[in-house]
């Protein structure tokens, strides 16, 4: 996965965990696509300082992910919730009973509750 | 939810976060019964210094859990999940097609692995 992308992600799941002022540089670097210079500027302080925030953050998030695995484990989710979703269409094409189109539609609900 | 069940499933979910020496007490503790008393002769260590580590992970792992909700997660995906389970059950009950209970065990599948 592609490095920037990967951090959103991990930003998405862990970000909580960081302080208030990490998160929002780690946002505006990550998700909103800000340069180092224009977040220098917005939290008037050096380029440096804020390379130095993002590079301790980038550390601190990838190591949350090494032992939660939370990324991996919502790629699995999302996948085997999508090949459910994708079996449930296959079945309702195939089914004109009413109420056993009714289990799929709960089924279905179910499914994206998850 | 009873404190001590609460506490050991925050230890599945967030122990990894613990150094090893506090996951090996909590565990202790919390998964094997054991008391202050005989957690702290395996420690060679005194019962206060044990009950303070206790103290110390129990308010850890809240405050982790306060952040990221995984035990909430983990308990609405648990549900849906056999919601979803049990209405794939009544449903097939009342197919006969062979490819569409072909289908539900695929759903199956996709669900237990979830």
């Amino acid at each position: 996965m592609e490095d920037r992308v990967q951090m959103s992600l991990l930003l998405d799941l862990y970000g909580i965990l960081l302080t208030d002022k990490q998160r929002d540089i780690m946002t505006l670097y990550f998700n909103e696509d800000l340069s180092l210079a224009e977040i220098s500027e917005l939290n008037s302080t050096s380029r440096q300082a804020i390379h130095d925030v993002i590079k301790r953050c980038h550390k601190i998030l990838l190591t949350y992910d090494n032992k939660l695995m939370l990324l991996e484990k919502a790629m699995n989710l999302s996948k085997q919730k999508e090949n459910a979703l994708n079996n449930l269409f296959l079945l309702e094409k195939s089914i004109k009973d009413e109420n056993e189109l009714k289990l799929i539609n709960n089924i279905k609900d179910n499914i994206l509750k998850i």
